[in-house]
């Protein structure tokens, strides 16, 4: 089933302990598209400036991505510089430009009007709830945020909140989020907000999915995923965001969405944000093959499963 | 099999969000000991003072833990005080007061000859490597350390570290003593200076067994173990000690050492670690049912597996 994502679609200028690159292709629909073409088709909603050219949307097509949704607009695109010199967990931002996302009014196409997931990847919350208003039917929405909203745009945020099925935030944003440093107890409070399900990713230790459970259940169900100790992360740009590509674009894929298909969502999209991690900006998504997806699924197994 | 453990035996006055206690039974040792009784029987090397008396010698006794090696010397036991106000991960130290652990010369008594597993607890490495050389013939041997002991006491560290087999630090402290950032080049580096398995624990994010692998292997052979979100963490005193003790008891227990009693034994850690935060220092361990520890292996089972 078809997945249609509202998100950024940007250029970032990036440094990492292993290198730098200037004005690549970026952004988190970017990313979480890549990810999730490998599981369904994908669908993307976002405004580009008249920097985005050919050789940018070739790298959508090349993965069949639809980019019917994505907005020509005068001026520049979505911009973010930020580095990782001295974390590789938490990325330093040295500036952000808006630019034609600031007036951006998304439109959902007709040919888009029957996807039955919807994602909200990481954008102001404002534009997340015109697109959610605006494909009331779908069968899953789940969404994205940071810590920026959360701690200046609140009340925007917590109406998204009560559109989606699902969240995908960090650790630290799940504790600002709830106001508790004890993780259960903030998942247990983001849960009464909207989302029934939540997903914290915790960087290079994985990430927990959290359900709510009925009232007369006496602990909240949890299931847990790891991420893949790797020889260098070249660079973590859009690790959580290729997560939530792996982990929706999978769910999509299946008929039916048992605890069972969540779990295996859960490792692909810790497989996702592992290669994204090994070479810089796109470039590892663009390459990968699902042989190599499936392969890494198998050593996520290993490294966690008992026999 | 029998393990005998050397480390410490104290006492700490520790203060946490959730309240505080005041001088009560402690050390590396004890958690080790209290976890590892579970499994096996478990023979002590330490040092106490004057107030270690019958209601402290009871802790040990209800477990079945051979204190025959704990010496008693004039004067008082090692004191440890500190809080974990600010990060419930990271003990901040107000006073540490090694008391008779000054001149500790530790002794083997005749009836922990014949252990086939040794555990040097975190404590001063010259104690850790006087036991090491008096018991050459284990059959395994592991340690613990802590940052102090890299930071300023390396070379004598580095002379332990050539008798283990297995090395059980934190995350920070493998990277300390790697001087590498990447927790996978750090593990391999730490698994050239003697073990040839190291286990880095990770918290409230669990823990990584990596393992040497043979030269022609392109690939560490890493397993990854979770941590069970709590409710509440009322004291992570011990923690460590108790995964290690639940970890290295487990192992104790096992006719062969597999690669999967390996495994489970990673869980069986984890099991231990959480239960020893669910309580005020040793409260929880003392209280403590096999059944009680095999039902919470179901539970990280759960948490971590597909199927």
């Amino acid at each position: 089933m078809a997945i249609t994502v509202v998100g950024s679609v940007a250029f970032d200028t990036v440094e990492t302990p292993a290198g730098r690159y200037e004005r690549q292709l970026a952004g988190a629909a970017t990313y979480f598209s890549l990810a999730a073409s490998f599981f369904t088709d994908v669908r993307v909603i976002a405004v580009v400036g008249e920097d985005f050219g050919p050789e940018q949307e070739a790298v959508f097509k090349a993965r069949n991505i639809d980019t019917t949704g994505i907005e020509r607009a005068a001026g520049k695109s979505f911009f973010w510089e930020g580095s990782y010199l001295e974390n590789l967990n938490e990325a330093k931002t040295h500036n952000t430009e808006l630019n034609v996302f600031a007036t951006f009014n998304p439109q959902i196409p007709d040919s888009y009007r029957d996807s039955e997931f919807l994602f909200l990847a990481n954008i102001d919350p404002v534009l997340q709830r015109r697109v959610r208003e605006q494909m009331p039917d779908v069968k899953l929405v789940a969404g994205d945020t940071m810590n920026y909203w959360i701690k200046d745009h609140k009340p925007a945020l917590l109406e998204v909140l009560k559109g989606l099925d699902l969240l995908l935030i960090n650790d630290t944003e799940a504790r600002m989020l709830a106001g508790n440093d004890n993780l259960l107890q903030a998942a247990r409070a983001v849960m009464t907000m909207g989302p029934r399900m939540l997903v914290v990713k915790h960087g290079e230790y994985g990430a927990t999915l959290f359900e709510r459970a009925a009232p007369e259940a006496h602990r909240t169900e949890c299931f847990r995923a790891p991420a893949l100790p790797l020889e260098e992360v070249v660079d973590p740009t859009g690790a959580g965001d290729s997560f939530a590509g792996g982990f929706f674009g999978y769910l999509a894929s299946q008929a039916e969405l048992t605890p069972a298909v969540f779990r295996r969502a859960m490792f692909y999209g810790s497989v996702m944000g592992s290669f994204a991690c090994e070479r810089f900006g796109t470039e590892r998504l663009q390459q990968l093959t699902r042989a190599e997806i499936d392969e890494r699924f198998k050593i996520f197994r290993e490294l966690t499963h008992l026999d």
